[in-house]
């Protein structure tokens, strides 16, 4: 008997949870639910195409519903409304906005008898799990997060806005030497601009002033003034040929003391090839936990925090002890 | 009010646990158990030092017992016995004897209504539980554990037991190209002569034949005969002055995929000053859970993968959410 999963939205991380469906031999994707009018979408997997509408009847026969949508509006309106008739899990990163969104899907799930887990993935997610393992492990100790290097979509978009920009693809890059000092142990004092450089592979219109596009790039306030930029002009055959993936990745160090002179370095990180298709199947693997904690009769929102680490796995404790332990 | 811990055996472990006690703000040291004359025995932070016959009562004032034994012979009788006067904690690490260790804990923990957990440390660990998130996350994958560079102490002690060693420190390096290769995500089948170098530094007595010791050494089964093994003869000063310390660490790598041609690679590394103050830090973070899971009605036997993260921390969930998410 296969966990149905529902995902609603069909954009790179609607496609990255289809994918990972695929590697989970005790999953089933049911359908994709849309916003657009169902027969205009097809999906890779063969899946049924549904309507949004569908889903709010509360009638579907799904498991779980995986919300992949935008945090800015979609996750704060949709999570807590479908964890009312389902399980729900979302990716959920607006840091300031977490207390009141989880708050918002508890009250919803409670309710209900459902759980909704909210912003999984790999950070907020797994990142999160290890910086969170490591201060417990080491009191006194110091945690750093580092990005990349990788493709920031918001970053990305951003420049998009820029009049004269066709397109960009910017990359997230941690600084070499700021890494090194980190991994010694140094516990140093990093400005943002220590931290990581920023890249970005633009397309321009034809006859675009790109000196002016540059510079509107390096001095956009939040997103590159503190920040050393480059920005590389290319042609759009360029861009198709060698910007078209989401790689990504990044590193949690922790680094702490348990007596004087001693100190422990530990690193958390990641070297993704596909962004959308590592933080969905991340989220597949949270969604069996949301199945299996609901069937034990749990209910309410839950983050990565709340979930012991055996609910992701299919298998039972007697085999997890015997192969993992 | 504190967590009153209690530390049975006072060896390097018990030290290190002694050493983390102290980082841990919500949590005081009561007592150090010994099955030696208790007035022989001093301990660094100048706590109470008891007899274990004292424990044996099951009258101790303590939240948790952390059980410091080896697991050849005193953490199998050990730990279920006192798993019924209290919660306690272990750091078994005989493999292929967990599940008898964990059901006997389990019955004894269960019928007592306390909490015991089994096998924690970083390696079974937290090493363990980062091989199943990896593999949870990522289905379609492969996992490597790469050890050191860091002091063997089952293997300082073969060599010790060799005629004409007087000491010896052993030091297990993983062999860098391996590493590369793994972490380039090719996954590459390795023997274990390709993971691992040995380096043993050996103080031998005056007038032994060092030809013969080094070749005792290098055809030892199990513990040297499938590796490259370097030993130096050195005086005992030198052993004093470079190898007092107990560094370790090592890598738990998993690469996997999640569609045609991508690859993801997940690596968790440790950099260790010294392995039984870090080991003691991790059992510190699981005895505040076992204290707590034990405060909410649980109780049996409990592992890291049992365990969500949030129950590690002296925070509230509210807390967590704002600054570890």
């Amino acid at each position: 008997m296969s966990i149905k999963i529902g995902i609603l939205g069909y954009g790179n991380l609607g496609r990255g949870v289809e994918a990972a469906v695929k590697k989970n031999d005790d999953m089933e994707l049911v359908a994709v639910y849309t916003r657009r009018a169902p027969e205009t979408l097809t999906v890779a997997s063969g899946a049924a195409v549904k309507s949004v509408s569908d889903l709010e009847t509360g009638n579907e026969d799904i498991d779980v519903l995986v919300i992949c949508g935008g945090s800015a509006t979609d996750l704060p309106e949709m999570t807590p409304k479908f964890a009312a008739m389902y399980n729900v899990i979302d990716s959920f990163d607006t840091h300031a906005n977490i207390p009141t969104h989880f708050a918002n899907v508890d009250a919803a799930a409670k309710a209900a008898g459902k759980i909704g887990i909210i912003s999984c993935g790999w950070d907020p997610g797994m990142f999160s799990v290890n910086r969170l393992y490591s201060t417990c492990i080491l009191p006194d100790g110091k945690d750093y997060t580092f990005w990349g290097k990788g493709v920031s979509q918001g970053h990305s978009d951003a420049v998009r806005r820029i009049e004269g920009v066709v397109d960009c693809r910017q990359y997230t890059i941690p600084v070499p030497a700021a890494l090194d000092k980190v991994r010694s142990g140094a516990d140093p004092d990093l400005t943002t601009r220590e931290k990581h450089t920023r890249e970005c592979f633009v397309v321009a219109e034809e006859g675009a002033d790109l000196a002016r596009i540059e510079n509107d790039i390096k001095t956009m306030p939040n997103y590159f003034a503190d920040y050393d930029t480059t920005v590389h002009f290319i042609s759009a055959e360029e861009m198709a040929r060698d910007h078209s993936g989401l790689p990504h990745g990044g590193s949690v160090i922790y680094s702490g003391t348990t007596s004087e002179g001693t100190k422990h370095v530990i690193e958390y990180s990641l070297k993704l090839d596909s962004n959308p298709e590592f933080t969905g199947s991340v989220i597949m693997a949270y969604a069996r936990a949301a199945y299996r904690l609901n069937c034990e009769g749990q209910s309410g929102a839950k983050t990565v925090f709340d979930i012991a680490p055996a609910y992701l796995s299919a298998k039972s404790g007697d085999e997890l002890r015997a192969h993992y332990l």
